[in-house]
């Protein structure tokens, strides 16, 4: 089955919008086996729709059309498809009927705009949009099935999984296709790579490796495409556990702050933080998770030297004599949260985000972490040279990792942090 | 001009990585004045590589091809290029020297993998890479210029700007155009494409009108093509602002939390965060900002009722008394906050972010929120029913915006959460 994408949107023509709608298309297709064979992407211009539509419509066995069926005149994807196909646009009678219940549901007026979004090529079969007003199409054209979908994410991911996967499994049959997608932080994309190809020379051909960096994860995927592959896939899996070692997260999609939670949440023990430079990031990395409130019981954000010593008991001679980047303010900072929130665990960051503040002796970049219990407290110091916004999301990630570390009592650092110590900066 | 777009690599045909060089692409050459007219996006495969540059070639004044000048076997544009153009590949000798001096200065070894990237098409063009291994080629066929770009997102930047830029001006002269984005926060896309189209009858027809999402905020974009427009933008763009009202945070790119510490730090007044259901997303967005450390002291995130106590000293009997989720407990939080940091103003949360815990009196997605100084403190509830990751980004966004009016002496609420008073539940 050679499947086709057709594009349109000047939103995302002028780089106003960035494309992740075909990346969703994409991965259901992915999951079915399917790969999308050539995309074209076009600004709302009749002429040019009506141009591709053809050519494509007549190359490929399925058309996906993503966009240009909204309420406004820059949308025009009926219209093209209706001339295309030599179909008359008229009011569609069940369009119309869905759209007006759906007004209905939300209280809202069906106002003109609206009313367009029923004026459709003749007898096109709708394809449902269960959360949004724009109704998908499929027609027949060139003997290519023709499928037209929202532009609106979150309905085209809906119409995908309900609709069309269904509609296409039921027409072409699906493939034999399997997927496992391990998560994984303190390696590179290279560097896992790298490892790969020089540790598993025996890799059977049958299963793909591919890679997708997630930041701040990156997702090692394995594909089997065929009948009766899963234990082979099982094998495969194991032995890339096995070299991925304590660099596993766990199955995407999850996240470090899930992983960690579900660890600390396991042993019933509770956690809190203490954050300088990363400025609350790490404790909304652990409260977006869905019954966070169970494990963390909260954090201080104490970004001044004053609230340091008045909030957490930081001594002010040791602020005076180490400096507010040091590791003895770190570890003053872990021990004052532990003991005024009563958490079991706990991780504390002071570090200089830039872009200013250096010093010749700590860098901007520069990071003081303390993590563990208050019998058990480690302490790290990192040079993280990539900016402010990149420095606060990696020493978020580093400090929810360091926490899973001690937790699971895996290798101190995660892979790239011990060589670091090595080898000079974090500058990846 | 015609300008062609044509993308390459299988990762982004698999949906593994969202294409963001396209956008970058269209943003260079729209503030020039030039638009992308049709982009084709393949896997890594010759024939049909080769099949688009022919096809595209000879269409297009231009053709960008995007991807595929790496080392490994799946980088075929060079290969591709040198099978359209009837050119022989061959080791380029200025590619050579440009690639071994940068491994000297990196400090790497000149391997095979990388000498595969100095075999280009005989007698092409090298556009300069300032950041990376992969030069851009640059040659003509069919009466098209190509230029070969690197997939990697810096080093396309990077050469777009400093290289291809210039050489298209060069070539082809610029339009004039001037831009002006005017960043708005409390309205959605649509309620200003409406409250415009009911109240600007009189737009001009050569200053071009568009949006951009980036959350929370909404991009208005002014654009004036052609010359002496400058006036005629300004004219327009006041006549905006005045629409915009105080929904307007300044000029793109900006975010809610530089305008708002840019008009504490005016007055010489310091913030403070008290944080439950967004966890610190409040505070870790404010010190996004550098420089934040002259104005944001530092918060706390209550998670727990026990923090919310001890930390903040909300009283035990006012928790009992009206739930944790309450406006007595909001202003206790903010109160408690001020006091304790000596911050001259602040804002307090506690909501339910979900997907549990909500009640028939206090739904998932209820939120009090207290924000101002001691002496003039508000608060305000809200149901922001949008799933816990999108309630906390939003709430986090209208915490900021609070302070921001409060200290700007604008409209209390912003206007989605004025009318939302009114009207039920935000869930846009």
């Amino acid at each position: 089955m050679q499947i086709q994408l057709l594009l349109t949107g000047n939103e995302v023509m002028a780089g106003d919008t960035i494309d992740s709608n075909s990346a969703a298309i994409a991965e259901y297709l992915g999951e079915q086996g399917w790969r999308i064979y050539r995309k074209v992407t076009v600004g709302d211009e009749l002429d040019l729709l009506c141009q591709e539509i053809e050519a494509q419509s007549a190359a490929a066995d399925v058309l996906i059309i993503n966009g240009g069926l909204g309420p406004t005149i820059d949308d025009m994807t009926a219209e093209a498809l209706a001339e295309v196909t030599g179909r008359p646009l008229e009011q569609h009678g069940e369009a119309l009927k869905r759209l007006t219940l759906w007004c209905e549901r939300l209280g809202l007026t069906l106002n003109k705009a609206n009313l367009k979004q029923t004026i459709l090529p003749k007898n096109c079969d709708l394809i449902r949009n269960a959360t949004g007003s724009a109704e998908g199409m499929a027609l027949e054209h060139n003997n290519c099935l023709i499928l037209a979908t929202p532009g609106v994410p979150r309905e085209l991911r809906e119409m995908m999984a309900s609709e069309i996967i269904p509609m296409l499994k039921a027409r072409f049959g699906s493939d034999f296709v399997e997927t496992r997608r391990l998560a994984v932080f303190g390696e590179g994309e290279s560097t896992l790579q790298q490892g790969i190809d020089d540790l598993i020379s025996d890799w059977p051909a049958n299963i793909e490796l591919g890679f997708r960096a997630s930041m701040p994860l990156v997702e090692v995927k394995l594909t089997a495409r065929g009948k009766n592959l899963s234990q082979q896939l099982d094998a495969c899996e194991a032995q890339m556990k096995q070299f991925l070692g304590d660099a596993f997260i766990g199955h995407a999609p999850v996240t470090l702050a899930e992983a960690t939670l579900s660890l600390y949440r396991a042993q019933g023990k509770t956690l809190t933080t203490a954050e300088s430079c990363t400025g609350g990031a790490i404790a909304a990395a652990l409260t977006e998770v869905a019954g966070a409130s169970d494990t963390f019981l909260g954090g201080w954000v104490c970004y001044s030297n004053a609230m340091k010593q008045a909030q957490l008991g930081v001594p002010e001679q040791t602020i005076a004599a180490d400096g507010a980047v040091s590791e003895a303010v770190a570890r003053a900072m872990l021990s004052g949260a532990l003991q005024r929130s009563g958490a079991d665990a706990g991780v504390a960051v002071t570090g200089i985000a830039g872009p200013n503040g250096g010093t010749e002796d700590k860098p901007v970049g520069s990071v003081w972490l303390a993590w563990g219990t208050a019998e058990d407290m480690q302490a790290e110091f990192l040079v993280v040279n990539l900016g402010r916004k990149r420095f606060q999301n990696l020493v978020t990630a580093i400090g929810i990792d360091l926490l899973r570390r001690h937790s699971g009592g895996l290798e101190r650092l995660p892979g790239f942090a011990a060589r670091h110590l090595q080898a000079g900066k974090i500058s990846r």
